[in-house]
């Protein structure tokens, strides 16, 4: 497996340490694996921060992690991260894998905090393997999986 | 007709193989056609996917396959993932056919299930002729085509 | 009034041959105006169809045509097409008039029928005036011009 | 103060010669600005009319005129033409002030018309001075200043 | 910390001089900064005003200073503004910190006035350590900071 560069930028939004999820993941499971991380205020500062990020570090694939507050002009900040997500990725020509967490998500906080785990671990590993295997991707397409809960799984034809 | 290459970005979240589907509709109604292929986690990964496959494949036109949650969020990620693609497009001035099933659309998983082959299927055969005989579309100009569903028809004047 | 080339894309999905009402039109009152003419499956292929259209042909202007179904998911298709026919008309700083019909627009099915044909008539007139004669237009400022629709006209001061 | 030129776009689908104001504003007050003007059918045509109109006249600022129709559709419409205006500036890097005025914002047509009057007179002379004099705008920094109806005026710590 | 040049853009619209929040917050915290200002209408001008600014004075980071009004219709417009700045931002490479204050988000108008302090006072320093000193912020990833209101704080682990 090729040898790459994971650029990590992460909010002080975020009611969770979302980036320690990430290099813990790809520590263990993809030593030797360079990380460079950015933190930056929240999620429409993300977009920005990958693009300048890139300017230096020149990494393989990137993961946006942040959360969304509950209230509905939060959720209308992060349709605008989003969009300016979807601009960063065409204009670096590069994945950006955006990790958003939703505040109002979790049942309670211990649910809450569950997802932000589970979704940053696994797309940790979707970020690394885009940009050094994706071939390895193939194998799950179709199959209905999810990040922050169990997968939704793949229909068979009736 | 012209002999072409068709890329097709499809995703893991999808609860259906929809790339099987494209790949054995080309064969069978275009053999010749070269097909590349490529995964991604999901609908928001395929604009970039479709511009990062045309830096080494150099693609004729791009088939964007994907499916759409049945939460709110899930319908304002599949908008941002539509307006990336819009953006991919004009970025490499090809065209991407975006197929992308709801899944609150089917009735039940085996109507799902239908619409999942049915779109997949009839856009596969239009991105080829996008790319390799575009005149055949004009023939089907103002009929009502559906993908995923019958047709709706041509209205006439009353 | 100079001798320009208009470019037309249609769409498949429509349920009425627009291309043809515009052709007509462009043909009786501008005899000598040059058309080409690409047809693509739904609203959201317009944009890259006119740019890719525009490689090839270099039109003066475009006219982008085709109808946006009922379903609330349809009216964000159209929104997701026009916000792409807005970054088409940037990158080529040509303009394309977008005559979109929604197929929940008319009263009844000879209505909407009706809808079509005026729109795509009058607007069919404004793309080529924009790109020969756009002092032409100036006479009808802050008029209430209507396309579909009989004109709304315009306020006098009271 | 600097000699200026600047751009009007105005549209035939508003109901009032919005154009009209925005010139005897600026030949009243800043008489030897030099104007430039171009007429479009509705407000989705005023970001490509901007950058069209900058190709041959390279204007100093521009004014985009138009009203917005009242109903859902229209307001749609209105965000795509902002969108697009928004999108017009990055590219000219100059400012575009936008004057929108919403069909359904008047408690009658008499209203209606004081609005269209009031806010198109004020951001003319807004255009302008952001070409001109930047810095007399600073003197009205967090004023309340409104253009359309009466100033909010600004706020004190209480 | 490096010596760096602060570029804000501030709004006549507002009902509070947000710039001076700025100014003064700077220059007690960041002495030395050098801070270059320049007043717009409003938020629908303020992606332009930073991209504008930069042509000329090259600053190291921009403060997009705004007020969005409480009617729907400037929900929308705030979003179309936020649009803007995600766009500015990539154009320059550079963060656009974005301070908006929505008119209905305080209980009065006192609220209201610490709201529009606090969070534009907070955002001025993340502005500052953006551009000079990141690795400072990085100390809070993940600390639920917020600006305007006080801290949501971290979540443990259950």
């Amino acid at each position: 497996m090729k040898k790459i560069t994971v650029g990590i930028v992460d909010t002080m939004f975020a009611r969770c340490d979302m980036a320690a999820f990430a290099i813990d993941e790809i520590s263990r499971k993809f030593p030797g694996t360079a990380i460079v991380r950015s933190t930056v205020p929240g999620v429409k500062d993300l977009a920005a921060g990958c693009v300048i990020l890139d300017k230096g570090e020149k990494c393989d694939a990137y993961l946006a992690l942040g959360m969304v507050g509950k209230e509905p002009i939060d959720t209308q900040c992060g349709h605008e991260a989003s969009i300016g997500i979807q601009l960063a990725k065409l204009q670096m020509k590069k994945h950006i894998v955006e990790v958003f967490v939703h505040e109002n998500e979790g049942k309670n906080e211990a649910d809450l905090y569950s997802i932000f785990e589970d979704r940053t671990r696994k797309h940790a590993v979707n970020a690394v393997l885009l940009a050094s295997a994706p071939a390895e991707l193939a194998k799950f397409a179709g199959m209905g999986k999810r990040q922050g809960r169990a997968d939704a799984g793949q229909m068979r034809k009736k």
